[in-house]
């Protein structure tokens, strides 16, 4: 060290990239970026490598001098694409969208370059502000109940992902239930939650972190559909409560991950309400849909909903991470996640007069999220985003039509929107070969689920720049490989 | 809507930013990065808004139509600028660091371009390993244990914030102590955790989420130095058990938030060891000190850990979030986390031999953080990273000094690294006219906590372009506040 550097001179090497610098890299990644989205849909979808090769090709140990940065992006090149599963490419239809868009990549891009902490409001109150305007704008968007708003007693927040919406729903629940003892006490083996046999691991995670136990956690039947039976949630609350158990919690789906099934809010909602039960809905994958009014019957019911997300990093061209939580009543939530130590107090929030978002999640931290919505829905206007929902249905609808007609194919579940359930008739291992052999070959990635134990392959029509042809050229490839390996020959 | 649209065409308004314009504004926000980052030190730090300032400024409702993105842009500037208190400016000096860099700028930018989820090994292996890889690079940098190698049967993973890393430990800790019953039974009243009063909010916080409950968390006092007391550590565990308790985390902190206080690890490690308790250490703030071979005094001890964060998104030149959290058996953890649904089942998991990141945390989806990282490491070096952790304790230390021999200041705590904290002599007020004085004339920002029941100054010194003519110029407003606000006129 030298002495100009101990003394807290500018030594170079405290630099290592001037803002000359930093431009000309910039340009080079959003070139780089720009090439990569218009090529990527030639890309096999999955990525090849096996266990270890990407650690394998990278040095054991951390450079000890700066190293230019042309050599890192010729090494993300050379050593990162190959481990690449390409999420953004227009034949991803594995698992569930994640899509994002150019706006969304260039306000997660200002956020970085801001790089405010957004944990009061007077750490940066715009950070907090935007936020809650951009909540409220999504209640509108998506035409939710309006005691979501800001402006009422109930609010909106970013969580990361809607496991972490959850768990923050379940806490705010246990304070609600409790009176705000479940916090002090931490004793609720009595605390019992439900949720469908089909709902998210997210939903046992959470009851699992949040010490509830999963022994307190009961998966309620569902029926031919797939969707919660509410009949059965009412019976086993009723047996829970004979028995002398609490029950405080029950989390609807509003579009199962495994395939798509709806839960009927009205129905569970009364059971709720009867009960003093908490209703959280997780619309996760499916909330997006509600965009366009042809679809918002998915969110009837939900005015009995305490609590409700969805993810605009899964449908709606913001990437990942943005959850959008909403609570009808702030003050359990808060009450459930708020510590107040001194060196975080302040005048603004003194006031009670601005929103503190380190009270409503499990981090202190936050990084200013809300720009990527704004970027987004104002690059896209609400009918860009209704357009891209509406031709992700169309284009799996029409997929769903020609399973349907095909004389090996069947359907394995509704196809309410953008999600297409279907096996082979002859049964798993001809699904499997199915689901296989387009993997391999690459052109396209799918990922499957059972239902009624069955094997059945998952056709997730939802990236940004999924077109016909890419829909199409999938179809080509279910044909041959359901007419079995020797069609390939 | 058009046929065309409806039909899945390429609707223009489903594409509202083409690769072209993509690099146009990708360009344009670069330089207002850059541009930012240069005038940034003669902002007034602290934003000025009142709160609804910025929501009045924002249209109520969402826009309908797209609208082009220089008037997005235009609005950035009119509308969020007045809202940001400018955590990068080299004169901020509150609360702690949270300071990016140029090259984790750009490792930010790639990750949202390429989009990709690392929830599972399958799902991007290159995001996995990736992480893991710098992860291990990160044990050899700052000399851990080499028990926190993935190698072993320990490993790293980043967590979103030190809050979430509290939690999954706890929840670690839970599974080992009730020998994986804790997940299932939810029942713990009888389970008791420690940490020091001096300890951040995110251990009661976690301890709440957890359901341990906080009337199961002990605040072990703390020595002149706000340290914890391994004797009153050992005597309330001692007292716990007596009664039936369980004594089953303790969480000892590296640096501490209010005044920068160091645990005694091998002290606390001793205790933890002789009652089989689970030690974390949360190392969030000072971490990064270990770079340097000077400053890793601060770890001594650590091979007593259990697990155990830093955060580079603290002052190690990486943005927000990136927090690196490590364990000694992942299995603990694993085991804590891991729920397998069907929709998530894939060869590469169930051979075992990589890692699926999902169950290292409370959220399943995760995004490919470990590139900024590798920016950062590969462009500052390991030298360069020293040169500016030495940079920022070398001008605290000259602070500090400058403080103690000021005859109406004095130092309310020590000062190992990077953190001063100070008061007037003359008691509260005359301190609280030093910060609201330089808070209100906006050149740098401080924060504040309580020590000893006394109003303390913190200044914070760890912004990446923190220079010595920053830390001069803040002790100039310090010397003419500290004499009055008379000496204004």
């Amino acid at each position: 060290m030298s002495e100009a550097e101990a003394a807290g001179g500018e030594a170079a090497s405290t630099e290592p990239m001037s803002p000359e610098e930093f431009r000309r890299w910039g340009y080079a990644l959003v070139d780089w970026i720009a090439r990569y989205r218009t090529e990527v849909e030639q890309y096999p979808v999955r990525s090849r490598v096996l266990p270890g090769e990407i650690r394998a090709a990278l040095p054991p140990h951390p450079p000890e001098a700066p190293e230019p940065f042309d050599r890192i992006l010729s090494d993300v090149d050379r050593v990162i694409m190959p481990g690449i599963t390409h999420w953004q490419s227009p034949n991803f239809f594995a698992y569930f969208p994640c899509n994002n868009s150019e706006p969304s990549i260039l306000g997660e891009l200002l956020s970085a370059g801001l790089g405010v902490q957004g944990m009061l409001w007077s750490t940066s109150p715009a950070c907090t502000e935007l936020e809650t305007h951009m909540l409220d704008w999504l209640v509108e968007m998506l035409d939710l109940p309006r005691t979501f708003l800001s402006t009422g007693e109930g609010g909106g927040v970013i969580q990361d992902t809607a496991s972490s919406a959850a768990l923050c729903a379940l806490l705010a629940a246990r304070e609600r239930v409790t009176s705000g003892e479940g916090n002090r006490l931490g004793t609720h083996g009595n605390l019992v939650a439900y949720t469908s046999d089909q709902a998210h691991s997210s939903i046992e995670k959470a009851v699992r972190a949040a010490g509830t136990g999963s022994d307190q956690l009961r998966l309620v039947s569902t029926d031919a559909a797939f969707a919660m039976d509410p009949a059965a949630l009412s019976r086993v609350i009723e047996t829970d409560r004979a028995a002398g158990r609490i029950p405080f919690f029950v989390s609807a789906t509003v579009g199962t991950t495994s395939s798509n099934a709806m839960d009927p809010l009205p129905e569970i909602g009364e059971v709720c309400r009867r009960n003093g039960v908490w209703l959280h809905v997780d619309a996760a994958m499916s909330g997006p849909a509600a965009l366009c009014p042809e679809f918002r019957w998915i969110h009837r019911g939900l005015e009995f909903a305490d609590s409700y997300c969805f993810n605009p990093h899964k449908w709606m061209a913001v990437n990942f991470d943005c959850d959008c939580f909403y609570v009808q009543r702030r003050a359990d939530l808060i009450s459930a996640l708020s510590i107040l130590p001194e060196y975080l107090r302040n005048a603004a929030s003194e006031t009670g007069a601005v929103i503190d978002y380190r009270d409503w999640q499990i981090p202190l931290g936050r990084r200013f999220r809300a720009l990527k919505l704004w970027f987004v829905i104002r690059t896209y206007g609400v009918e860009g985003l209704r357009a891209m929902i509406r031709r992700h249905v169309s284009l799996a609808q029409e997929l769903a039509a020609r399973i349907e007609a095909h004389p090996l194919l069947e359907l394995a579940a509704d196809t309410p929107l953008n999600l297409v359930c279907f096996r082979h008739s002859h049964g798993d291992s001809a699904t499997q070969a199915i689901l296989d052999g387009i993997n391999a070959e690459g052109r396209a990635f799918l990922t499957h689920t059972r239902l009624q134990d069955r094997l059945v392959i998952r056709v997730s029509v939802g990236q940004t720049h999924t077109e016909r042809r890419h829909v199409d050229a999938l179809w080509e490839g279910i044909c041959r490989w359901a007419t079995g390996p020797t069609a390939n020959a």
